[in-house]
């Protein structure tokens, strides 16, 4: 007997038709003799919707209040999932946050989950029940109900996974599981048998929408086992796990790109110590998250041109902040440029394996592709291109790195 | 500086507009120095929406997924309403039925409130915030949601105004208050500016839409002064309150009719004693309520006829019983007629007044209408007619009381 959480995405449970499918898969777990938690987000669009009704009433709303809304939408589906179960023969009930309970911190509409008490659902599964738990919330010292953020039941599921040692978390989406890069760009896409928690929290940070990178970050402290897998199918996902549980690791296991990019570069920036933390400071002040940056020699040893990348939706707001602060810090001109896409590839064999970046930008040269920026880390090479070579660059790399299927 | 609970019914609260403008009638009532608690319901149409997916997904569900699944459009609009209230300046916070708590028993669907806990609503009035509570719901002892019925946000209302000791429980809605009859039927039908509890109770019974009929008794049990008025508008409404608070009261309030009413007929029935019992025993086992019943007087002392109503939407079920036990019983024959209305007239004057059973009769003969079945309770006369007379009857009748406007 194992313990399985299985969690459900938005369009897995977007009407009662899939949440009466979705019953069927935690059944079949339940048949083979395991202990079920189920995890449901809302219908696809509900929270949109709900968001919405918030922002129609104030844009600058009380996030305590924006969480007592939003998280209705799980609650809805927690029931109706809960008693979809019981249609087919057994039994279920559903574990709203604040009756688990879920702690977390106060920060409203993007909390963290401080503990979760498993007496009540430890309980629950040994008297041969399934437990059903809307993700996405919990609740707060104070008795009100929080929100954890985007993507946030990817967050429970991994947590519930932790707190009650189970053995694996499945996560259902649209997808049957992670891909070596997305099929829609590249037709010869490979479907990873497994990823290691490193190479997935890289890619989930670079644009990959499969998995929340907070959840991985959690399953990694805690070596959750996750399973990324369809819930219109019954065919093994991609396995997220630690990467001794991999024997055989290419050097390169995926490439990603983020279009949600934007890039500034700044001219004749006054070249003197201290202009790094003049111009980023008032950016952080500000809350705008500040990516790849790259800063040039100077030639007349008095000025210097620095290039950086923010999201795409920060471009405005951080264009604004520099040209209030333009002639304070001492900046000549700022070129915004939102045409631009982050490739990264990724993988943890480039720890010991040299020349992947080297590999990189011979492809790209091949091809005529100008680099703009680089960034690296340990497991990633990222560079920015022009977004009009996107596609191109993602196609070539994928062969270069020996990624495509026979 | 008064106590008011204000509470907004589905229509009132249907769309962020109206959301909007019922904050505004909120914030009259706290810039006139008073202590609001606002009271919501779901955006019409929600409920049902959350009722029909659990009766997609299984007729006989089980009631305590059904309130975790129906209690959410009532959630959700308590936060859209504390954050519409904190738009215009004012302090406000959502209370859900478990953070108060409102205490009711465990039966689901049709939950009793067993106590309201004040404690932290007067800390919050004290603070001179809003506190905006959904109706509907409340909490068990064993920790679960629980609903309290259709209509049930009077209920919470009412609840909250007693305990809470308010001075008024306005009941905001889409008609302006009570009528002496619907003004659908009857052109000059007047709008009341008060109502006892008592006719209040029997018209809420007899079909008039506006007041939960629980919610009226509750209210006459802790004195609650309630206001029946429109969210469309700012006049007064109608207000219900105890008899020594209405001076001059009419012989006849109002005349209410019931279209979900069914009659049915048995004739030849064994007349030996403990037959009403064999009868009406496994109606009720069956949880079939039988209202109006008339026994006619046997001619050959053997065998009676026997008429009763029931609700329409149990007619066929009421039949089915009946046929089960027809032969054990002792029955000939079995007659439905679900095209019936009842009539009622309803005045605490009757008390005082007699004739008024006989005027009913008088006027209802001349205009050539049958009656079929008759009862009375201390406040009102009821009578069954054909459906095809009910309007006539109606318009006859409030003439008859001289209830026209002129």
């Amino acid at each position: 007997m194992a313990r399985i959480v299985q969690k459900f995405g938005g369009t897995s449970v977007a009407d009662i038709e899939r949440i009466k499918n979705a019953a069927q898969l935690a059944k079949m777990e339940y048949d083979a003799g395991n202990q079920v938690v189920v995890v449901v987000s809302a219908m696809a669009g509900i929270t949109n919707q709900l968001v919405d009704y918030v922002n129609q009433i104030d844009r600058e709303f009380d996030p305590e209040e924006y969480d007592v809304v939003v998280s209705t939408g799980e609650q809805s589906n927690a029931g109706l999932m809960a008693l979809a179960i019981q249609n087919l023969g057994i039994k279920s009930r559903s574990w709203l946050g604040w009756q688990i309970p879920i702690q977390t911190d106060a920060i409203h509409e993007k909390a963290r989950i401080v503990n979760v008490n498993t007496e009540e659902l430890e309980k629950c599964l040994s008297d041969g029940e399934i437990a059903v738990v809307p993700g996405f919330q919990g609740i707060s010292a104070d008795n009100r109900i929080t929100t954890l953020g985007r993507g946030g039941s990817d967050l429970t599921a991994v947590a519930l996974a932790g707190a009650l040692k189970a053995e694996r978390c499945d996560i259902f989406t649209d997808v049957d599981g992670i891909y070596t890069t997305d099929p829609r760009i590249v037709g010869k896409a490979q479907k990873l048998d497994k990823i290691t928690y490193e190479e997935m929290l890289e890619m989930a940070s670079l644009g990959s929408k499969v998995l929340q990178t907070r959840s991985v970050e959690l399953a990694m402290n805690y070596n959750v086992k996750m399973q990324v897998r369809s819930s219109f199918g019954n065919t093994p996902g991609t396995f997220v796990v630690s990467e001794d549980e991999i024997m055989e690791q290419q050097v390169v296991s995926g490439i990603s790109q983020s279009k949600d990019e934007a890039k500034i570069t700044l001219l004749k920036v006054a070249d003197r110590p201290g202009i790094a933390a003049a111009i980023f400071g008032p950016l952080a002040d500000a809350e705008i998250n500040v990516d790849m940056i790259v800063q040039n020699v100077s030639e007349d040893g008095k000025t210097t041109d620095l290039t950086f990348t923010v999201g795409e939706v920060d471009l405005e707001k951080a264009v604004n902040v520099l040209k209030k602060n333009k002639s304070d810090i001492g900046i000549g001109e700022i070129i915004p440029d939102s045409d631009v896409v982050k490739i990264s590839v990724v993988g943890v064999g480039m720890r010991s394996h040299a020349g992947v970046a080297q590999k990189m930008f011979m492809t790209l040269a091949e091809k005529g592709i100008n680099i703009k920026v680089i960034s690296t880390s340990e497991i990633r090479v990222s560079v920015l291109v022009a977004e009009e070579y996107g596609e191109l660059a993602i196609r070539a790399l994928h062969t270069a790195y020996g990624l495509d299927a026979n």
